[in-house]
């Protein structure tokens, strides 16, 4: 082992997410081979680990990586290209159109670059993708150097990745494959929605997640018009033996409490995406119901043509403050937990909860650093707080992915931000005309 | 006039605010003696006006100030003090116990400061506050350079400010004469609440609005408790002759469509404050009907005890997501709008609509530059959009305030923050033991 593979991190603050509620003051953690060697008091720190290479944090709290456990990062091209209408009519009138025209290897390549290098930058280590093309997304993704799990994305109707249901299921084997074991990628199948997926390719969709032991990522009660005709989506994916602790279920705005109990009794994972929710007017996820019910709950961005960002602590805050509204409760999700919905709950819904997701001895060095000095995050009385009310995403100065230090002092250091933004300024000025 | 008395801003994007929904490209707007002289094409600009000098703004939005139309400023001394409770356990066994204890001139004078570099830095150019000292908030604007409306508190029960309402009304008379006249800085009447005074102050307050024109600033129906029992509180002050273009009724959560046509009538001022009625759980101000009846609506942080920021930015952002959200159309509050609710409508709430709020030749030269580019805003489709839906207060490159330039590549030239700052943290040092 190289001195340069082990160092320490020594900062003002550090929040482990485990133990739950806690805030260390003046830690260290320790890093070796890509994972947290320990977690110790930074003056214990200099004497145990002497021949450490140390970075200081002298202002900064240093969290566990964020989980996005819900994006389509190519759609980066698409933000702001259409706003302030409804779900339906933004996606059949201007996305799916603009979508069916653009959507290329090359355009998800790109589109993806851009998503990562903003993830990256604000803090997010992990994403949970949903789009085409999958391997040009892992290939951007490592590009970066940021940990993916890529769809396998399954529709009835043709794209430009496939014609039909059996084609998308097909090309998901040939790709699974390829990228089943390459560091820092995972894989999930990804049925787009209730709605655009028929009972067939739904129950193939099970039995190859059973066999890969990966998750089923999926759109689900996005909308009331959703729930409105017929069996409820939820009950057609019972009927079809899809809820269990594999389906990863986003934005789930429309839920009885019969369906609450199913999703708890069933070990169902929901993705919370507050502003795609609020943004598309889709309706509001009973946040707090489902995690007394013993629900597991993360946080995503949704795309950033639906939010229009990759901001996991704009999104956090959103989660945190619109639970307390929709409870009528000012002491719902505090700062603490809306942290761990979004880190160690999205690695959970992703079953990386072992690998990620939190500051504990063993788990991959996936670290975020934020600078929370400043006219608007001080005086500092709760560095939880602080994140979570006061930060925001340019308050992250260094991320750290299975050791390798991809930020640097607000610099990312495995691509040409430049680079990538000319290439999104090209796709815009052809998309635009 | 000299030469530096007058200058072209050249910018990539003009968001004028009026009229209303138009962005202007490679626009320069034209200042002299601290007024916006003109505002037209770049290419013209150089031309029509060869020796002023200008400024680049190249890969900006250049924007009417934001107007924070409701804040408490020195409470940024107690930002993240106390989180995660309702509104009266966070008031009463927490808050005011420490103002009780804490607040003095200096107090305020400190907190203002934070307060307004942290506002300025944000691209907030004026603010409407309510706090106690009311000259040492006038001081602390003057000092950072940013525009005020400074509040003269009226309350029933004593606190280091007065003894008695009586009391608060004397004080009020003698800084209103003080200030009166000061640039950058008016005066507002600020009875607390209707359950914080009773009739006979607001019969002052009233009386002393109309003779001096200035607003009464206040905080009305801001939960469901104020409105549980007996006559609810806009229907006494209706009864007291307080409902009139000069009250501002700041947070309205709690509305009857009733009221809202009473509003609409009278012409009363709404202060819509979408973060700390979150964060509080107060409920939610019915935007979209209030507007829809014809009723201003502006935009306010609150204080940074309770929201925890002083972000207009970020505020209206949350304006326009949640107000979709709540009308149950994901067309509702455009970006175009939250930002007019953000500047014209504070300004017009202020009495202050002819004088700030919009890009308009013949008003004060109160102007915001943010650079869009960058990695979470870009590609630019729209930059409106790009502005509410995608950009964070960070940016904020260059503020201007009546013509002077306060805030230049992201430093204030009035104040030296790290002063400031260490201040802030003196203060947390002996609050938080």
């Amino acid at each position: 082992m190289s001195v340069s593979d082990a160092f320490l991190l020594k900062a003002r603050w550090v929040l482990p997410v485990e133990p739950a509620g806690v805030v260390f003051e003046h830690y260290s953690v320790v890093v070796q081979d890509g994972r947290i060697l320990d977690v110790l008091p930074s003056a214990t720190a200099v004497q145990r680990y002497p021949t450490f290479p140390s970075v200081s944090l002298d202002q900064h709290i240093l969290i566990p990586g964020f989980v996005n456990a819900h994006t389509h990062a190519a759609m980066a091209l698409l933000r702001g290209f259409s706003d302030d209408l409804p779900l339906m009519t933004w996606l059949t009138e201007h996305i799916w159109p603009a979508e069916a025209h653009w959507v290329s290897p090359a355009f998800v390549r790109e589109g993806t670059l851009l998503a990562a290098a903003e993830m990256l930058s604000g803090g997010v280590t992990c994403f949970n993708d949903m789009y085409f093309f999958p391997e040009e997304i892992a290939e951007a993704a490592l590009t970066v150097g940021i940990r993916a799990c890529v769809g396998l994305i399954v529709l009835d109707f043709p794209t430009a990745w496939a014609a039909n249901a059996t084609h998308y299921l097909d090309r998901a084997l040939v790709v699974h494959d390829r990228l089943h074991g390459v560091p820092l990628i995972r894989t999930a199948l990804t049925p787009h929605a209730p709605y655009t997926v028929s009972d067939a390719p739904l129950e193939r969709v099970r039995a190859l997640s059973e066999a890969w032991d990966v998750p089923i990522h999926m759109h689900v009660h996005e909308t009331a018009t959703e729930v409105q005709n017929g069996e409820r989506p939820l009950a057609r994916l019972a009927r079809l033996g899809l809820l269990s602790p594999r389906l990863v279920a986003v934005h789930m705005t429309q839920l009885t409490e019969a369906e609450i109990d199913a999703c708890a009794r069933t070990g169902v994972q929901v993705v919370h995406c507050p502003e795609s929710n609020l943004k598309l007017a889709s309706g509001f996820c009973p946040v707090v119901r489902l995690r007394a019910a013993g629900v597991n709950v993360s946080i995503g961005t949704d795309g950033a043509a639906s939010n229009n960002d990759l901001d996991m602590l704009g999104e956090l805050r959103t989660a945190a403050l619109l639970a307390k509204a929709v409870a009528g409760d000012a002491a719902a999700l505090s700062a603490h937990e809306a942290i761990r919905l979004a880190t160690l709950g999205g690695a959970q819904a992703l079953g990386m909860g072992g690998e990620i997701g939190s500051i504990v001895a063993g788990k991959a060095a996936d670290l975020v650093a934020l600078d929370l000095s400043g006219l608007a995050t001080e005086p500092v009385y709760h560095a939880a707080s602080a994140l979570v009310y006061s930060a925001v995403r340019t308050a992250v100065t260094d991320v750290w992915v299975a050791g390798r230090r991809v930020v640097h002092n607000r610099v990312l250091t495995t691509v040409d931000t430049s680079a990538v933004l000319d290439k999104a300024r090209a796709w815009r000025q052809r998309i635009a005309q």
